[in-house]
C-alpha cells in the first residue's frame, strides 16, 4: 500500500505556494523494533508550521528540505512492535503530512476517543488548546476581574484562551476580523465584548474604548499594527503574552513593536513561551480543558478539510484568516 | 536672596536646544507650615528628564510648560517649619533644577553626609543606583554564573549593573563607546568583558563572541540597534530588562525591536520597571549598595560640572554619552 506525503521542495518567501512543497509517494513505512504503524486520521494546521518552513535558529530544528512537512497528527496504531501501545489504539504525535507514520512508541501519544471525538484531540484538547491554557494561565497570569485582551480570537488558540479567561473570572475582549467572527465571541463563547479590526479606523482607539481601565493581559497570535495598539492600551504591570505573530510570518519586512517603551512606563511585561515548556504538565491542562468541554464552559470549533492533497491550499488559508476554528485535514477514516 | 532657576520653555523636538529652557530669577522662596526651605549643592542628571519634557500619558505628569524643570538634588536645610527636620539636616528630593526650593517635609529624605559625600547621594547612593539594584535584581533575577550584559556600561547605571551582577557571581559584559570606557569597565570595574560598538562592524557578532553561551539578563539602557543585537542573542528563558532606552528619546522616528520574535522562540521577557514601583525598599537598596561601596567592591563615579547656568549644556553631555559615571552640576557649597 501506497503513502503519500507533502515534503518540503523549497523554503518559502513570504505566503508558502504550492510549489514549495512537493508530493510524493513511496511505500508504506515498516515499523521497527520499538516503533509503532501508525495510520493517520486528521492532520493539524498550525501556524507555527511557516516558522519550521525557515533555516535558521530557533526553539525546534528547521524540517529540511525533502524532507516531510512536519505536522502534528492523530490516528491509529495498525501494527505496533512496542510495548505499551497495541493495535487499535488511538495516538497523537508530530507524525507528518502523510498517510501512514512509522514512530518510534515514546513519540505517540495514547489517546482516549470516549473522552472527545479524534479531531478535538489536536485542536481544543491538543497542541492548540495546551498553549491557549498554559500561556494564558502561566505567562499570562490572569487575575479575576482583570481584562483580558485575545487577537486572533475567533482562530483556534486565541477562542480558548478567551473562553479560560472568562472560566477565571476575567473580562474577556477579543479582536477578530469581521462582523460574523465578532457575533461568535460575544454571543456562542462568552467574550465581554469583539472588536472587528476590519469595522474600526483605529484599531487603539477600539480598544481602549472596550478596555477603559486599560489591558492586564494581551494575548497576543498576530503581531504587527494589534501587538502595537494593544500596547498603547497596557494597564500598569500588563502581561504581553507572545504566542505567535501570525501577520508577520510571511512578510519579508516585518514590522516591529514600535510601542515598545510603553512596557518601561507601564512597569509592564512581554513574553514569549513554546508549548514544550510545560511538557511534564501536558495530562493537567488535558484534564481541565477536557472537564471544561464536558461542563458545556469550553466549546471548541473545528475547520476539517478534506483530503491530504488540499494542504498546501489549507495552509494559506490559514494565513488569510479564513478558516473558522481550529484548522485540520481528514487523512482519513480510521 | 534670588534664586534662579531653568524652566521649561518649549517642548522640544529632537535632542533639547538651550532656547527650550529659560533661565529665571525670582525671589527666595519661603517656606510655609510644613515645609522646609533647601539650599541646593549638586543637581542630579538624569536621561529620564527627557521624557518628562514630552507631552503625553507615562509613569509621571509631564513637566509643564513654565514650571521649573523637574530633578532630583541634594541640599541644606536652612530653615525648617516642620517637625523631625532642622536646620543643617541634608536631604535628597526632586527639587528641580534651582538654588533654592521650599518643598514639603515630606518631600525631602535626610541622608548621612558620613557615610558618603553629598553628590553620591544623587548617584550611586541615589536614583541610579537604586534603578541598578532593583532592575537588575528583581526585574533581571540573575542567578550565580549567568552572563548579564549591560548597555551604556560605563554611565551611571550601567557600571553598578554590571558590579552588582559580578558581586551576585554573574558573569558580566558591557557594551560602551570607546577604548578608555572599554578598559575602565574591565581594569577597574570587574567586568568579564566589554564591547567598544564604535569599533566593531556588527553589534551582535560582538555579542556573540564574548557571550558564546547566549545572553541571560540583558540590561538596557539604549535601545535601538543595541537593543535587536541583543535580542538576537538570548539565552533560554532569557530576561530583558527595559530601563531606558537614550539611543531613541530623541528620535523623532524612534526604530522599534525587529528582533522581539526571539522573545518566543526562547522562552524570554522583556519588562519595564520605574523605580517608584520599589518604594517600599530604598532603604534596602541604601543598605545594600553603602555596604558593598564601603568593603571597596562598588566603585562610584561622578562627573561634576560646575554652575547652574551649565544646565543645558550638560543636558545634551548626557545625551551625546561624553559623561563618565554619574553626571551633575553643582550649584553651591552648602
Amino acid at each position: 500500500m501506497d503513502n503519500r506525503q507533502f515534503r518540503l521542495a523549497a523554503r518559502p518567501v513570504g505566503l508558502p505556494k504550492r510549489s514549495d512543497f512537493e508530493l510524493t509517494t513511496t511505500p508504506r513505512p515498516t515499523p521497527s523494533d520499538g516503533e509503532v504503524l501508525v495510520r493517520l486520521a486528521y492532520v493539524s494546521l498550525d501556524p507555527a508550521m511557516r516558522g519550521w518552513m525557515n533555516e535558521g535558529r530557533s526553539y525546534i530544528e528547521a524540517v529540511k528540505l525533502g524532507d516531510v512537512m512536519r505536522a502534528y497528527a492523530v490516528g491509529r496504531v495498525v501494527e505496533s512492535r512496542a510495548p505499551g501501545l497495541s493495535e487499535g489504539n488511538y495516538v497523537v504525535g508530530a507524525f507528518g503530512v502523510q498517510e501512514w507514520a512509522a514512530v518510534p512508541a515514546a513519540h505517540a501519544n495514547q489517546i482516549d476517543p470516549a473522552i472527545a471525538p479524534l479531531p478535538t484531540w489536536i485542536g481544543g484538547l491538543g497542541v492548540t488548546g495546551m498553549t491557549a491554557y498554559f500561556g494564558l494561565t502561566e505567562i499570562g497570569k490572569p487575575q479575576p476581574g482583570e481584562t483580558v485582551l485575545v487577537s486572533a480570537a475567533a482562530g483556534a488558540t486565541g477562542s480558548v484562551v478567551g473562553q479560560i479567561a472568562t472560566i477565571r473570572g476575567c473580562r474577556a475582549v477579543g479582536i477578530a476580523g469581521g462582523a460574523d467572527k465578532c457575533r461568535l465571541l460575544v454571543e456562542e463563547l462568552g467574550f465581554a465584548a469583539a472588536i472587528d479590526y476590519k469595522a474600526e479606523e483605529k484599531l487603539a482607539a477600539a480598544i481602549r474604548r472596550e478596555c477603559p481601565r486599560g489591558v492586564d493581559v494581551f494575548f497576543d497570535n498576530v503581531g504587527g499594527e494589534t501587538l502595537d495598539a494593544a500596547l498603547a492600551n497596557l494597564a500598569r504591570r500588563a502581561r504581553v503574552v507572545i504566542c505567535g505573530a501570525i501577520s508577520q510570518y510571511n512578510s519579508t519586512t516585518p514590522r516591529a513593536p514600535q510601542n515598545y517603551l510603553s512596557l518601561l512606563v507601564h512597569s509592564a511585561r512581554m513574553e514569549g513561551f513554546v508549548l514544550f515548556d510545560f511538557r511534564q504538565r501536558y495530562a493537567e491542562a488535558v484534564l481541565a480543558l477536557a472537564g471544561w468541554r464536558a461542563e458545556g464552559r469550553l466549546k471548541l470549533f473545528e475547520d476539517i478539510v478534506d483530503g491530504i492533497e488540499s494542504f498546501p491550499d489549507a495552509l494559506l488559508k490559514l494565513f488569510c484568516g479564513e478558516n473558522r476554528g481550529k484548522l485540520m485535514i481528514k487523512i482519513a477514516d480510521v
